[in-house]
């Protein structure tokens, strides 16, 4: 990785960290079961990758971190949400998540189903209380479209019917499982930002090339990664018979696929210039080990 | 029931039935199985009382229909998606739902987490896009914290617990439970009133005390009602050896609580006047049989 970019990752994940930690100390005379589960649901060592891409789009849209940061903590939090949800036995099933036992598995299915839904909650008050009130209802319109049926939980549907079977099929369901999240955290900033339309639609096709290479990049580790690098269970995909980038394409394929995203996200970035947070955040999530 | 309440519910039953049944039709793209049981879990002839109250408290504050449904949406969507999660195996683990199969045993366990999911991100969106800008922040904060920790997902967490053992536990259990959204109901029209400080603050006992008795009425309908009544399996609470107001204070005081309980809700509610649609609403809830 650039030491720039490695620089700013560590640099923003420590912002990023302190200010989720902020946001998830409660008071004694709550149920501390669940406060402690909601802790655990978020603070477990995520890499942060969404709320460290608004902060780098942020930053090349010139949008002061403290305006943006409370939005990027409710992403995480959405997210973080989505993996306690979905590891639950009626879901994915899994029993592993960032190398520790999953939320259900650490609490209770019942504990690890309130967690998702108070954190849920939780993030929607976050930006209404704490983002500029100018922004805040669109940025919360979108994370509820991003998140909701047209996004996330619409592509986990999908994911479930057993009905994705070819490429196209593929592609749309993980452009709203895991797309739709990431192109939120790209594109939230626009809502505190003046940006040209060539601005608007550069960190569009950045968000929906990174979203697609982010995908693919997931399956590949899940086809060769270990338990250890990976801190969850791999080749569930293959195991559990589902379609993914590597059963399709084959692993060599699949990472063409990835490159050719990849140089498709750094050719939309270049906008914000040569050199550039968003290109070597790609060029991270290109070589990213887990 | 009073002819002008029997009225009233009839009439903005049918509003609220209309304006969720247009906030649940989706396009043809999206997964089709979800969309279903977002409709199933929302439109499956709930009494719809927590809108019915927030109107009512509309009405009384002088503020507009079109202003505050979206709200009452929201609120009832909020509601739907904790009963399709509640009902879960992991949860209350309860097969029937207003006398018809629960959302998991409708679909699948899966569908009806994803369902409650996706239900709770569409009434932020809901309240952002709809409600009058200058209000609906106040109002997401507001249901946020009513639906959070803090609140319903709280309560829910502190019912599991088993901790809930004397009656003030079980007061601050319900309060957070059942009568954290029931007082949003009440009082979230005061976020787009002029309210003096005294009107406030009866809503605010009103809902208190309706938010209390409701729950005692509940506990005395799940010892006494039958599955045909109730809609949903009664006596689970007593199996389940599960604290309620009847099994801490027996049938008669349980009874006695709640008509005090009742009668302090129409005393906050007569600052609106002698007879109006909250003392009314008081009086229903006292009377229902399911």
């Amino acid at each position: 990785m650039p030491p720039r970019l490695a620089a700013y990752l560590t640099q923003k994940t420590a912002v990023i960290e302190k200010a989720l930690n902020n946001y998830l100390v409660f008071p004694p005379d709550v149920p501390q079961e669940l406060a402690e589960a909601m802790r655990y649901a978020v603070l477990n060592g995520g890499k942060r990758i969404r709320p460290a891409l608004m902060l780098a789009a942020a930053e090349l849209l010139r949008v002061a971190e403290p305006e943006i940061l409370p939005a990027a903590c409710a992403l995480e939090i959405v997210h973080s949400y989505s993996l306690a949800h979905d590891d639950l036995p009626c879901m994915d099933n899994d029993d592993w998540r960032r190398g520790q036992p999953a939320c259900h598995k650490k609490f209770s299915e019942a504990i690890a189903l309130l967690t998702g839904d108070t954190l849920q909650a939780y993030a929607y008050e976050i930006i209404a209380r704490d983002c500029p009130p100018e922004s805040a209802l669109e940025l919360i319109k979108n994370l509820g479209a991003a998140s909701g049926i047209y996004g996330m939980a619409g592509g986990q549907a999908l994911d479930l019917s057993g009905a994705v079977r070819t490429l196209p099929e593929l592609q749309k369901m993980h452009s709203r499982k895991t797309g739709a999240l990431l192109k939120y955290a790209v594109t939230a900033p626009l809502c505190l930002a003046q940006a040209d339309a060539a601005t608007r639609q550069a960190l569009r096709d950045y968000a929906d090339a990174v979203g697609l290479a982010f995908q693919i990049k997931d399956d590949i580790l899940d086809a060769t990664g270990t338990t250890e690098a990976l801190g969850k269970t791999p080749g569930k995909d293959a195991g559990g018979n589902k379609v993914t980038y590597v059963t399709l394409l084959g692993l060599e394929k699949a990472a063409e696929l990835l490159a050719a995203e990849t140089n498709k996200a750094c050719a939309s970035a270049k906008i914000f210039g040569e050199e550039n947070l968003l290109l070597t955040m790609a060029q991270y999530l290109l070589e990213r080990k887990n």
